[in-house]
């Protein structure tokens, strides 16, 4: 075979003698030996074995293709090869602006979020309960980044809850954790742009009327920039999480250090304060609310331990190390809010038009330029927090596809190795729920953090059963941690759960066993398929040559259904040709006009049909050829004329395509299209074409 | 050949013999001897030089399509064999009915069109003038129905303008008549039904907001009933264009009786009169307004000269018998309604609540039974009109088609030998007038009737060239009539145009060069293609085999793509056989598995993609081995799993069907689809299959 040989590929050209390569095949040679004379550069270089397709094999010809390959490249740049993926791994520096920016983000509301529940039982609870509830819930979140060092640790190939769900606890509870985290993603996207684009348009309310169309703009620029792969995307979006982290950290440090000298700033007042003795009563369920709401802080954290593959080596230890210092970040940062607002005395707004944040900023450094470096480079910093479902999603859908719960486009990365597949899917739903949702905000977020706790929760709970099944040492240690991230995340699920049910939640709730039961479908689906299709390599299995029988309907004859018949010829097989009339002399002419043109070569069947149709006594036909004979299949020859534009599509081919959509179903059959082209090689001799011209 | 033997088709049944045949076939009998035995009762039967499909070939299997095989039936009847042709010619009584109920029912409206404009110039000009204006506008369709007999005359085979025009002036003349036509059959449609809905919602208002729906709902009812045929559509239309006839010829008797014996009633008032004074100047445009009004009264008689093959033999005499009738009939009411309503003295009500045929009907009969019965025949009637257009578009297509100035599908005669895709057509686009215009009679009308008297126009001026060119016995009489009728038509088409022009009449005369642009392009196709494809009858031809190169891509070895294999090897040509891999493990062990189950029986080439494009490195692999020899074409073998289900469809042959559309327009390329059932033949040796059960 032509894999063993060595023959230099371009030794030999025999292009254009035709005549000696028949001989050659008379002669018995096989048709392998003559592929490396013809497979060859500069398309195609040969490799130990077989050919290896240049990128010369990727060019395109014709005006429309080049322009759209070019529209490509320059929106997402130049092909990478499987073996470059190396390269596309990113640093720790990188890594922290790709998957931390959705948790570092809630930075920016998740002390605000806490104070609006306090604030309804009154001005004293804020003051009081803001900080203690801030430091339960980086508690939580401590306690969460621990639980995933271990996740990190045992599942170096990437651990997302999924994994580590399924490994442990068995495939529905894996499935649950994959629908909620789908879920989640989805919703990611959607708010954050959605909020991203909000503080737009409270800053220019003239282009509040364009808010969908702007947040829609906005998913497709992160989709484009995705699409340019990992470490492009990542170059592009890490400025701005480091200038909202330097910027915080500057002015937290100022705030301290006033606070430390006595030099307490005035709170400024809200636009519209709460009423301070409060809008009804505290009770536990208020202080839950609170939690939950602040708890929105803990989102994006799986980010890490599902993208473990996508740092450099060491990989294990750069996710660790990014995954402690998102924490340590966005800790500081939560907690020096906290503790500042409340030190000063700063209240929520009511009226939602100035966030706690800006108040903050304003009551330490005034209106200056700082005060919009920070407004500016935390608006930034929301849009980008979906920036990590560009990256969660298409890794998790990737590693779903390769189990076969996702179709299996999801696995294939694209022409910049990431899973364009993924990253389109995920910019469709989101774009389709903004859409849905006209780009509000207080639509969407009852809707969101319910999943992602439901999907810590299972792959907490997941990571105590693998210690106590593996037992390694310090087990128990490590068992105690991920059993208390358990139940930690388990109570913020409920209390989420229960506290946004009816604002939204439920939807989340209800269309999980939906997720689940789609997933699971599309798994018996191609467990079915393989079942049937594949060979179990012990069997020792020798191919059986089909000797088809070959069917030519011809309406007409033409050029076109004359090289259909070539062709049929061709094949060396039994062919029938068989025409439909209408009516006796349309038979009868045809047969006279076949007599003259085909002669004997190829038998006719005239089918005369009274009723007109031509589908079902072409059928009928094919079944009494056919006679269910399972060794012989049956070829159905089409000639198809190819309009020179394809608007012109639709005044031919109607009754060929409504057959060969039938004919797909019929057990045992082929169909051969046999397009004809204007520029197509002409079926009748040579010599009686001579005459014509 | 099969078709020249004596063999009774059913003598012999080798049926399930696959063996002898084999035998035979290799023993070099040509197939065609032994379709006799095969192609046999009770789906076909034998007939002189061929197979005849009896109605068993029709039959459907599986449990969907009996369902819908027996909707069908319900609705549309039986099939029609196309002997039965003649059995659904109609005799002149339900011809008149078919073709007539358009022109008849305009009597309902006709006075009332030409009052209402007379009556802006004040009441003395609606008592003065409505008389001598239903003389001039009779006078002008006695012209165009004796213009007609002579065209029927002419046409026996049936002459529309189309054909009068095209034949005798030309292509484009032709072409602009038959655009103009089948606009107005639009119209027709459209308004008819529009107004006759309009009656409906005027007696029963709480119906008003369901009008488009009632509307759309009635142009489907009609369809059904024209796919019924012609006969039976006429047995349907005929009661209430006879009732109609009979109730107006009674309440005309006792009009003329009372006014004879001087008994005249007094003129009910309208619910809201035109002021006596007049609303404006009374002005030779004013008067040419009113005539255009009235002269609606003309559309429709163009129907019977199309429509001469839908009568019984005599066809000629039949179809000019009704012209007369429906002109006499149409002359008698029109003349009877004008003549009582100004002698009685009644006004055009300015409210449009109620018609001057009510208020005429009601001061001769009072609100009685018969009042009734004149209303309910009236309303039917003007929905009856749409039927009109329903028997003439589908003709006027059907006649194009067979000229190739239309889709070929119109030239088709559908089950029960109506042109079905004409009626469906038609039935489309009137629904969606009705629904763009919100079935409002108002807005469509003043694009009506314009088409009709270009259409007029050009029909007579072709006949006088006609007469010209023939100059048979007393042609100069022809020639006078047909004269006359060609500037009475064309003085209507202008005073109509003009007179509409603002208020739509532009929109058709816009559109027309866009139809008749379309029509000739459609045409240029057909001719184009056909110059390419057809072989003159002159030219002695030969066919020449081709002997093709096959190419089999295979992704992955299962039963799918050996069955393809083992197809593509049953052709006996030269095979190749290729993988692409994305990389050199995939590629190895993709080798190693293929020798271990096909051996050597099919050369392999393996392709590493290292930029993971499928589709373009195969695209160049097929060039390598095609190397543009014209003589021997490529075929390229898919194999394609079918799924259980439709809908799974999506997970799966993504990469086929991109494959298939890009192949298409490859020169010199032909796709043998394979498909992969559950129930197919096993391409595995049968002992391997056994080892595995």
């Amino acid at each position: 075979m032509s894999e063993d040989t060595d023959t230099p590929p371009d030794a030999h050209d025999p292009v254009g003698s035709g005549g000696l390569e028949r001989r050659e095949e008379l002669r018995g040679r096989r048709p392998g030996d003559r592929v490396v004379k013809i497979v060859r550069p500069p398309a195609f270089r040969r490799t130990e074995g077989g050919f290896t397709a240049t990128e010369k094999a990727l060019e395109t010809r014709g005006r429309v293709s080049h322009l759209v390959e070019r529209t490509r490249r320059l929106l997402i740049g130049r092909r990478l090869a499987t073996e470059e993926e190396h390269l596309e791994r990113v640093s720790k520096k990188v890594g922290l602006a790709i998957f931390a920016s959705d948790n570092i983000s809630s930075s920016a509301y998740a002390t605000e979020e806490a104070m609006r529940i306090l604030a309804l039982a009154g001005a004293g609870f804020v003051a009081a309960l803001t900080m203690p509830l801030t430091v339960a819930i980086v508690v939580v979140l401590a306690i969460v980044v621990l639980s995933y060092q271990q996740v990190i640790r045992a599942y170096p190939q990437g651990g997302g809850s999924y994994i580590v769900a399924s490994e442990n606890l068995g495939v529905f509870p894996g499935l649950i954790a994959a629908s909620a985290l789908v879920v989640d993603y989805f919703l990611t996207v959607a708010v954050s742009v959605a909020a991203g684009v909000a503080a737009i348009t409270s800053a220019a309310p003239e282009l509040f009327p364009h808010r969908v169309l702007i947040s829609v703009a906005t998913v497709v620029l992160l989709t484009t920039g995705n699409l340019r792969g990992l470490r492009e995307a990542g170059r592009i979006f890490a400025v701005p999480t480091y200038i909202y982290l330097f910027s915080m950290f500057g002015l937290l440090a100022l705030g301290l250090w006033r606070v430390a000298t006595g030099d307490v700033p005035a709170a400024p007042p809200p636009i519209e304060a709460f009423p301070p003795e409060g809008m009804q009563a505290f009770t536990v369920l208020l202080l839950l609310r609170a939690f939950a709401s602040g708890s929105v802080a803990l989102t994006g954290t799986e980010a890490v331990a599902n993208g473990v593959q996508a740092f450099k080596s060491d990989e294990s230890w750069n996710a660790r190390v990014v995954l402690i210092l998102m924490g340590t970040f966005f800790a500081t940062i939560f907690l020096g809010i906290s503790f500042l607002s409340t030190t000063i005395g700063i209240q929520p707004d009511l009226s939602e038009t100035e966030t706690v944040n800006s108040l903050l900023t304003r009551s330490l450094v005034g209106t200056s330029w700082y005060f919009y470096l920070v407004q500016g480079a935390t608006a930034i910093l929301l849009v980008l927090a979906a920036n990590t479902a560009f990256n969660g999603f298409p890794r998790l859908a990737s590693i779903m596809a390769v189990d076969r719960f996702m179709p299996r486009q999801f696995a294939q990365r694209g022409d910049r190795l990431a899973f364009s597949t993924g990253i389109i899917a995920l910019a469709a739903v989101s774009s389709f729920l903004i859409v849905a949702y006209n780009a509000s905000v207080t639509g969407l977020i009852p809707l969101y953090t319910v999943g992602v706790f439901i999907a810590f929760t299972l792959s907490q709970t997941g990571m105590v059963r693998h210690w106590m099944r593996e037992r390694g040492r310090g087990w128990h240690a490590s068992a105690v941690i991920n059993g208390l991230g358990a139940i930690a995340t388990g109570l913020v699920a409920i209390i989420v759960a229960v506290s946004k049910f009816e604002a939204g939640a439920w939807m989340v709730v209800a269309i999980l066993p939906v997720l689940v039961a789609m997933l699971w479908g599309i798994h018996r689906h191609y467990r079915g398929i393989e079942d049937r299709l594949l060979i179990a390599s012990t069997v020792p299995v020798r191919l059986q040559i089909a000797h088809p029988r070959i069917i030519v309907p011809i309406s007409r004859i033409d050029r076109a259904s004359l090289r259909a018949l070539a062709i049929a010829k061709g094949l060396g097989g039994e062919v029938y040709a068989v025409h439909i009339s209408f009516d006796a002399e349309g038979a009868k002419a045809f047969k006279q006009r076949w007599r003259q043109v085909v002669g004997d070569a190829i038998a006719l069947d005239t089918i005369i049909s009274p009723y007109r149709a031509l589908m079902a006594p072409l059928l009928k036909y094919i079944d009494a050829i056919d006679r269910g004979d399972h060794s012989r299949p049956v070829i159905v020859v089409l000639a198809e004329f190819v309009p020179r534009h394809w608007w012109e599509q639709v005044l031919h081919n109607q009754t060929a395509l409504l057959l060969k959509l039938r004919l797909f179903v019929r057990p045992n059959t082929a169909v051969l299209d046999v397009p004809y082209h204007l520029g197509d090689a002409d079926p009748l001799d040579v010599e009686a074409d001579k005459v014509r011209r």
